[in-house]
């Protein structure tokens, strides 16, 4: 967790979480005891960043677990004991579906939500909890919900240490004196610790490696603008907002020695999707032989996708890009295409910072080898 | 002139103009009679895109000839009647160099000035109106007025003239059913005529080419969305808004066949200045094997310049990526590079739509020949 930024802290009341659509002019802190809140906040982008979400996911459906246990008094007689364990492995069930469907890109969010599930159905299935087969104390949704906090605490802090593993390794890469660029948000806000690509950057300025940041404002929703900035003038890092579209003349120009982002799914051949614009800053760095190199945990590798071109691509409210703080922007009516994500082809990244180092192509095999 | 969206026109009291900063939400004119309003216009983009500002310019030096011969009556004698007309041209001048001041990237600004201060000089230098030399009655502050009005309305109909050529000449490269891509806004908002690229795209579309438009939003002030989303609504060009960052990933997706955009400045070698972003779509173009096109009239070819790394790149006020509709976007005192323009170098350019037809490279000679 990271020590500077509160980002989201489960509490014995509720779940804590900043408001991130609020800033950055305003550090609202959200505080609730109901699951919901935090499903209507993922959908809503109150929480983002693929590691964040899966994190939060966790924490939502513990708060979904404490609250059956809250609703529903235990009985004295042992069948009814189990019974009301069966009804509840099958809310919880229900719930995580529910997670599962807020946002669809994002492989850590299933990732969370399969550690939360195996949990679930690890003794044995629903239907299996029988008291012939089982001591019926440890099963009790009590006992499963304590399980629950545990994991998602697990879950957080393994977040936490796979950063900073991420920004030791990254770090390196990253040439003395250099101009990077960034897109969308991958720090603190985006994960449970300081962040992917943003712990790379980080760290080599703790290092005293004398970088320049150069963060695309990302549009539609200003991650660039609003978080990256944000996080990057509390760590004091020399750093320049730019227009998504800024970008490639200033590698013309000769100012960047790297582009670095973070990951939303990486398919089995290295393929991977990001923020909406990512794509066309690989292209760009491409043209301009400057490396571009994809910083993410490895629980953001799908292995059962092959290839970039069957990963799921959000389609977000043409809203977001039509108004702006509730002022229309775009003639009423128009037609908008308004994916959240795009596919970076395995070719263009000229490296993965993963937490057990730098992978280089070809990709396949070297995914295949770190996560075995 | 543009029939059916009016821009700007000069009227016996002043000048109306389409206040654009205000578009897509309102259609408000407004009418001035005072010079000095109309450089506020250009400098805060309530009238913007290169061949319009230079055709608000002329109307700007002609409000202030006739706000100049409003205030100062002439004298009955003869010597006094010249250092009238010599006081005006030198206030002329200054008016000038005034308007050449407020932008400094679009050539057709000074390429306009030029027309008018030339036909000031005509005559001769100020210095030189001596009654041995002039027949005094031709050369009243008056009649300049009248001239550096009819000079106006002819740059403007020119213009209008070079748009439709423009249009004709471009149609043709946009195969049947093609997705295209544009950049910022090159309509009949920008020119004196239904457009540069925005001309080819309504001619391909009026010649029923079946063509499907995708409008970049063009940040930082949304030309695309704004402006280019509301002129292809109001002409029912079947179209898509989608971010900056977008395009890269539908050329990977098969979707366009062009791109196309108009022009800032065009130096000798063809590189050329256009509104941020340009340079990005171009590239992205490039490496998916996509044409791109620059439709631009030959005003924007500046022969003074040798090559695009001479244009000059004027920077915006910061508060353009940060503040939107009065709502701070970024945190308060980030750093921000925010250039207006950026050069797209002539290797990338697949050809030049202008009123004389389709230029190939090399340009360094095919321009010079159109120009000649």
């Amino acid at each position: 967790m990271n020590d500077s930024i509160a980002v989201i802290e489960l509490t014995p009341t509720g779940l804590r979480f900043l408001d991130q659509t609020r800033l950055p002019g305003e550090e609202v802190m959200v505080a609730t005891a109901d699951h919901r809140d935090v499903l209507e906040a993922i959908r809503a982008l109150r929480l983002r960043g693929a590691p964040l979400i899966g994190i939060t996911a966790a924490y939502g459906v513990t708060l979904a677990a404490r609250a059956w246990c809250a609703a529903h008094s235990a009985p004295a007689d042992t069948a009814a004991a189990l019974t009301r364990t069966q009804d509840f492995l099958a809310y919880l069930h229900d719930v995580c579906e529910s997670f599962a469907a807020t946002r669809p890109t994002a492989v850590n969010l299933f990732w969370a939500l399969d550690r939360m599930r195996c949990l679930l159905a690890r003794p044995l299935a629903p239907e299996a909890l029988t008291p012939e087969a089982l001591a019926p104390e440890s099963f009790t949704p009590e006992a499963f919900t304590a399980a629950l906090e545990a994991e998602a605490h697990a879950i957080h802090d393994d977040d936490a240490q796979r950063c900073a593993a991420i920004g030791r390794h990254g770090a390196a890469l990253l040439p003395r004196g250099a101009g990077v660029i960034t897109h969308c948000n991958s720090g603190a806000l985006a994960t449970g610790g300081e962040g992917t690509a943003f712990a790379v950057l980080l760290e080599a300025h703790r290092q005293g490696r004398g970088i320049h940041v150069f963060a695309d404002e990302t549009r539609p929703l200003l991650q660039g603008a609003r978080l990256t900035m944000w996080e990057l003038r509390r760590h004091d890092i020399p750093s320049t907002l730019i227009t998504d579209g800024t970008a490639a003349m200033l590698m013309r120009a000769g100012r960047v020695a790297a582009a670095i982002t973070g990951a939303d799914r990486i398919a089995a051949n290295g393929d991977t999707a990001n923020k909406i614009g990512t794509y066309a800053l690989a292209v760009a760095a491409r043209h301009h032989g400057i490396p571009f190199y994809i910083a993410a945990p490895l629980s953001t590798v799908d292995n059962r996708i092959p290839t970039g071109a069957d990963i799921p691509i959000e389609e977000r409210d043409p809203a977001e890009i039509t108004m702006l703080a509730g002022r229309r922007i775009a003639p009423e009516g128009v037609h908008v295409y308004a994916p959240a994500f795009d596919v970076t082809p395995a070719e263009l990244i000229a490296g993965f910072v993963t937490e057990r180092g730098i992978l280089a192509p070809p990709y396949g095999e070297t995914l295949a080898a770190a996560l075995s």
